[in-house]
Parts: C-alpha cells; sequence; structure tokens
C-alpha cells in the first residue's frame, strides 16, 4: 500500500488530495523557483491526526512539510526532497481567548486578520501586523518568527508566544512553555520552536499574549527629495525614543509604479516614509508624532498628515499596495529581507540602490525601516538568463552587503531553501551546529527536509 | 601534575586559589546547603585562556563552573560534583558603546549598577534591575536570564542579548548572534544560551541592546488595609493598558520587619504596593499614574505620593531594604520564585498566605507582582530538624500551587540545585531533551554538570 492509500484510510478520502494538477499547488510558495510535487496533501484537523501521521511517515522515511497559506517567499513550504504536505489551513478554530491573562490559543490554521478581527470586541490585539496579513496564517508565523509594520514598537512573534503543542517525527506529542509574563526554568524551547521552519515538528497548537488596543493614532506620510535623508531621518527618530508603532519606507521605483499604476496620485520623490504613532492619551500621541515630524522637516521633508480615520485608511493603503503593485511589473520577483543595525540604515539603503544600478536590475527599496528591515524586491525574469544571472547576483551582494554592515541574512521571512547557503555567513558553524539540534527532535531528517538546516 | 598545578603554569600562580579557606566561600552562593569545595578556583582574564583551561579540563573530565558574583539563591554557580570554579568578577571591561546602535558590548565580569552608571552619561540603560543590582554581574545576569523591577515594562535580560561569545567545553569559541532589531535567521542560539546556567558553555562576552533613559518618573506606595484587594489592584492596572515602570508587592511580614528594625517609619497593613510610572512627558507619566492611583483608592487603598526626587528615593528605599533586612531575621532562608498568570495574582497569594500558615512557617511574600512574579522568603532555620523540614514542604507547596494555577517554577532566579527537582513539574520530558540539547555542546558532562540539567 502506498502512502496515499495509508493517509486515506487514517483520514477519508475527502481529506487526501492526490491528484497531480491540485497536487501541483504545493509544490509552489511566493518564491521563484519550482521544487517538488508532493506525493500527496493532507488535510489535517487535529493533533492526534497529525501524530499518526508522523509516526508513519517517520517509520517509512517519507518527508513531511507543514503548510499554512503557502505565502512565504523563500520556499519553506514546498517539498525539496518529495514525501507529503500537511495542509493546517482547515485546522482554524480560535480555541480559547482568557481576557484576564491576555492570551488567545489558536490552532495553527487561523488566519492573522482573522484572529485581530475577533479579538478586537475585547479590545485586545496580537501586534505584528506581517504584510500578508490577511491570508497568512499563526501557524506560518510562529515557524517563521514572522513580523511587519508594527514590530518596531511591539516586537516579533517571539515576543508573544507562551505556550506550543508540538508533534515530533515519532508522534510524540509535547506541550511546552508556559502563560506567564516570564520564566527563567530551563532552555526556552519555545523560543527554538519559534522560527524552526517545521523543521524540529508539526506545530498543533499556540497560545499568544495579547496587548490592548491603542485608543489613538496619529499617521503621516514624508516625501524626501534626498534619500539619504530620508533614511537618516528613521535612524533620528529611533534614536530620540519616541518609538513609532510603524516606520514604512518606500523608495521612487514604488512611488513611480504606484503612480503608473492609477491607482493613486502620489508624488515622485527619492523616498517617502509612512510614520505611526499610536497611544492612549490623544495629545501625548499627536506630540509624539510631532517629535517625528519635526525630525523628517529637519532633514527636509514635505509632510502629508492625515486628520481622520479616512485620511489615515488612504496613506495606509499606499504602503499596502506595494508589494502586489512592484511583483506585477515582473515575471520573477526576489524578494530580499535583510536587516542591519539601525545606525547603519543609511549606509545599508544607499550602497543597495547602488549594487542595483551596477547590475543593472530595476530594483525597488520597501521595508520596515525602524527595525532597520529593507526588503529588495528585485524585478528579474527567470526566462530571460542574463537578467536572472544578474538578479541572482544582485541578491546576494545585497545579502553579503547587509551582513558586512552588521546585519542578517533575514529578518522575518525565515530562511526556507532560498536562503540556506546564506546563513554560514553569519556564523559558519551553523549548519553542523543546527543538524545537531534537528536531529535531537527528528532523528530521520524527515521534517522539511533541506529547509534551513543542510 | 594535578589540575591546579596545570592552572598556575597556564594562568601563573597570583591567579589561581587553591587555599582550603579560600576556596570556601566559592562552594556557596546566597542559597541554604552546603556545597563541594571545589580543587581550585582560575580567576579568569580573556576568552583565549577560559579556552585553553576547558579543553584541558574536558580533556581530563574535570567539572567546570562558571562564577559571577554568587549572588545566586539556587546553587547555580556553586561545584555539586567538585572540579574548579572560574571567577569571572575581573574580567570586566565594558568594551564598546555604540550610541547610535543603542547597544554595549561587556565582559560577564561587569557589575550591573556599574554598567548603568557608566551608561547613564549617554543617556542610555539597561533595564531589568534586579535585587541585586549593586553586585550581580551581567555573566550571572545572561546565564539566569535575570530580571527585576523594571521586567514589568520594559522585559527581561533575554530581550536585550543581542550577541554572545561563548567557549563550548572543548575549548572552541563561538561568537552568536547580531546585533540587530529581529532576524529568522535560523534557530535562535543566543536564547538557548540565555539562562542556560553555564551548563551549555562560558560566557565571554555579552552585547546588550539598550533603552533611551526616560526623563520623567512619577511613584506612590499604595497601603491595602486588605491582602486580597491589593492583589486584586495589580490585575487590574496590569489589564488596563498602563503597564507601570515598576509595580513591587510588599506584604504585612515584610512592613512590621522594616518597623521593628527602626529603619523607618511605615504603616503595617496586609499589603502594599509601590508603583512607579516613567516616560518622556511629564504629564502623560503623570496622568498614566493616576489610572493607577485611582484604581488602588477604588480598592480602598491609602496613597503616600513622592513630590521630589528625595521622596522617591525614600519610597524606593523600602524596596531595597526588604530582603536584607527579612533574610536577617533567620537563619537559613528559603527564597522562592515563582510566578503565575496575572489573572490569578490574588490566589496564588491568598493561597500562598494560608500554606504558610498551614505550616506555621513565618514567610513573607514580597515580588514584582506586575509580572505575577512572587519572592516567597521563608524565614527558616536548618538546625531546627522540624522547621527545617516544614520549609522545604513548604516551598514545595507553593511551588506546586503556582503550577497549578499555571504558572512557573522560576521566573528570574534560575534553576540550579536547588530547583531542579520541580522543572518536571512544568514539562515531564524536560530532563530529557534538556541532557540531549546538553550533549551537543558539552558531550562529556564538565559544565556545571548536577545543575538544571539532571
Amino acid at each position: 500500500m502506498g502512502i496515499a492509500e495509508r493517509l486515506i484510510e487514517l483520514v477519508g478520502e475527502e481529506n487526501v488530495i492526490c491528484e497531480y494538477e491540485d497536487l501541483f499547488a504545493y509544490s509552489i510558495d511566493a518564491a521563484p523557483g519550482k521544487f517538488v510535487v508532493p506525493e500527496a496533501v493532507v488535510k489535517v484537523h487535529h493533533s492526534k491526526e497529525v501524530s499518526e501521521i508522523l509516526r508513519i511517515c517517520n517509520d517509512l522515511r517519507i518527508p513531511v512539510v507543514c503548510r499554512g497559506a503557502g505565502t512565504s517567499i523563500t520556499g519553506a513550504p514546498t517539498p525539496v526532497e518529495g514525501g507529503i504536505v500537511l495542509d493546517f489551513t482547515e485546522m482554524n478554530r480560535i480555541k480559547e481567548v482568557e481576557e484576564k491573562k491576555m492570551c488567545v490559543t489558536v490552532e495553527p490554521g487561523v488566519i492573522y486578520s482573522h484572529l485581530n478581527d475577533f479579538l478586537s470586541d475585547f479590545n485586545l490585539f496580537f501586534p505584528p501586523d506581517p504584510g500578508s496579513a490577511d491570508v497568512c496564517t499563526i501557524g506560518g508565523m510562529v515557524a517563521n518568527n514572522a513580523s511587519g509594520m508594527r514590530a518596531v514598537k511591539y516586537g516579533t512573534t517571539e515576543n508573544y508566544v507562551k505556550t506550543l503543542e508540538v508533534v515530533l517525527a515519532n508522534g510524540k506529542i509535547y506541550r511546552i512553555g508556559r502563560k506567564v509574563v516570564k520564566s527563567s526554568a530551563g532552555y526556552d524551547l519555545v523560543k527554538l520552536f519559534v522560527g524552526s521552519e517545521g523543521t524540529l515538528g508539526a506545530i498543533t497548537e499556540v497560545a499568544l499574549s495579547l496587548k490592548p488596543l491603542p485608543k489613538y493614532r496619529k499617521t503621516f506620510l514624508a516625501y524626501f527629495e534626498d534619500l539619504a535623508k530620508a533614511c537618516r531621518s528613521v535612524t533620528e527618530i529611533i534614536l530620540s525614543g519616541f518609538t513609532p508603532a510603524a516606520m514604512e519606507f518606500l523608495d521612487d521605483v514604488l512611488l513611480e509604479t504606484i503612480v503608473k499604476s492609477g491607482k493613486k496620485d502620489l508624488e515622485i520623490t527619492e523616498a517617502a516614509l509612512l510614520i505611526e504613532y499610536d497611544g492612549f492619551f490623544e495629545d501625548s500621541v499627536r506630540r509624539e508624532s510631532e517629535v517625528a515630524v519635526e525630525i523628517c522637516k529637519k532633514n527636509g521633508a514635505r509632510i502629508v498628515p492625515s486628520e481622520s480615520e479616512k485620511e489615515r485608511e488612504e496613506l495606509w493603503s499606499i504602503r499596502r499596495m506595494a508589494y502586489p503593485l512592484l511583483v506585477q511589473r515582473c515575471i520573477s520577483p526576489i524578494t530580499g529581507d535583510v536587516i542591519v543595525p539601525i545606525e547603519n540604515f543609511e549606509e545599508a539603503v544607499t550602497s543597495f540602490k547602488k549594487i542595483s544600478e551596477e547590475m543593472n536590475v530595476l530594483t525597488s527599496f520597501l521595508g520596515h525601516s525602524g527595525d532597520g528591515n529593507i526588503h529588495p524586491i528585485i524585478l528579474a525574469d527567470e526566462r530571460d538568463e542574463d537578467l536572472w544571472r544578474r538578479a541572482q547576483l544582485l541578491n546576494e551582494r545585497i545579502i553579503r552587503k547587509a551582513i558586512e554592515l552588521g546585519g542578517s541574512v533575514t529578518a522575518e521571512h525565515g530562511v526556507g531553501y532560498e536562503k540556506n547557503k546564506f546563513l554560514p555567513l553569519e556564523w559558519k558553524e551553523s549548519s553542523e551546529i543546527y543538524m545537531k539540534i534537528k536531529r535531537i527532535f527528528d532523528p530521520n531528517n524527515i521534517m522539511n527536509p533541506g529547509k534551513m538546516v543542510v
């Protein structure tokens, strides 16, 4: 009996995908490149089921890849060594809200924005706010230590994960962590599983701590004629101590792309910053925002304030349309995710721009500038061999430059398949130590093999 | 040639302690109980030296315990299986301040309050603020994921450690982590080493991120006739969203101890809270503080405000004298360190009080209540067999109750020797998995054997 038949026996035909046309969708994510089509996909619904499936796969040495919404741009949720995919999108219950613990317990398939819509009735929220908020799942966020617009003030997913239920390759179910603010009781295994990209086990339940929803927001857009001065403003605002709730960087290529799309009438300057403050006192929020406005003005910015929620939404829509519009401009976009110390933000962005010009590949640089996190969107085309070669070299040169400036290969997208080879740039012993850690939990290397740990 | 001779050859006679009288001091920390006197103590001064010593000890299978100021109350920096102790107190240089990265790089022997005195010139600080601030070392704080008064707003040590230099048992020197705000580049080894209590390797350098020093502070003391209402105020203040910079809980035993010492004229009520807000706008800080004052008043508190820095210092001196005065009241204090979800703070404290009365052992409960972190100070005497037995049982019953309420065995003091046996209460597989992790870095189990991982 093949693995597909055994899975059907276990979870029923209706939960197993075996047709090539359907399986194909699970061989890709939002990263360029083609991966291996899985032998079968199982739509899973509870941890006991996951446990049984893993036990079988472990016995048969069949690779298992966990997948949420597949919004990854690193190849993380795709099979590269064949095997099966566990689709968690239907395991999507919000199991418990503990208002007085400021805590919510969810299954991994819950969509980020659905969760926050639900939590708004309790005046609570889970802050990180990734770009893919409307589609990405909590399980995927935990697996990649994802973050986004609000990380600058509120931190990343790892700052919120309190407990995890994980299923190991041998089918063993572990519940790790405690719903407390802090602990020094042993090695921090929760933090080890956050960002482990399905290589240590399958995440089947997540308890997240929450924050009270801020009452007031103040948002503005700052246009800069001079790229360097925009970057300098980012560093100065962070060093002022008045941490914004979001500080997004948009470059000329992006502004031009939006204008050309006809979706929005914007100025096209070298750069713009979209900055938001939030809090519980209206005038404090206003004054914090004014500190940032003054810094931007001093650096030559023209300010577009928002005076109403509608105007605020208008400003945010610019950021939200950025990535979709950019990637539509080419066949095979390469989305980078480097981060540098905030001190080096200006040098990073100006160097990246220069490298992309040298390599003659149109690239937009946007990102969560408050963190020093820059997403180069390299507008490439796999069909054009020479362009593709230059685009990949550009990607590598940007990563190397970020490392040279004290940065990291990936801030919030994870490693997956695409950034595997760059990890030793940060720490040359990483592969050796990572593989040893992986083997503790997954001795037969069936959990997402070929990713992160190679 | 014995190990002491080899060490003298390596680092010089002046850096090796061999006399029993001197060695004895290294067999204890602030925990009750007697441990093993080490064979030798080496005052280490740089990582290459540490590397050479570890390599020799690893070859000879000699246990190695790293020690900072020895302020631990769990037995963590004491030998339980003999061997040698590395004393890091003279490896205490502040190596680099990177103002625009808001980052400082230090050797592990730097004392916490010295570091913050030094950083105040830069308007920066490292927030956690442990009770032993004036003596404890950064290395010890990292090894235990220590925190303290300011964790409620600013988080624990692990939130600040950016990079580590660690020396493994085989002498290999690793530099892990990046000086960036966030990263999802592989398993988080920095977080694994934070709180590992010297069981994975020796920490020889730490880069910490820093926060800008707040400009304004508002501090008050609230006396409560009713213990339960004091606890309820803690939960209500945290749920209000106006997070204090510190919220310390003091019980009647403590208030009475201070009054009896003659050091301070205080009311003796069932409980008191010392609450502080800080920030960058004077009136915001004042208004946030008023929210907390109103909650306390609603719950029947009498408020003692502070109107000047001098009055503020007066209030803080109450908290600072608490622990020393309490432990002077008995021969063998047992200091607990449990934490519960903030929702359960009232139930925890009232239950603990009840249990200590049942067991008939005088116990004071104080702690970082904003975190749900309670330190029971059990006033015991090892010489009184019956009292000692009841005191230990009380300690265990408190821990079990905290676990039952969803809490953790230790919030900020670490596991050491004293809490080893309680770890499986949180997660029964902990020992098995922890030992496997330890073996990756320390296959011969020479690094602080008998602690945390047994």
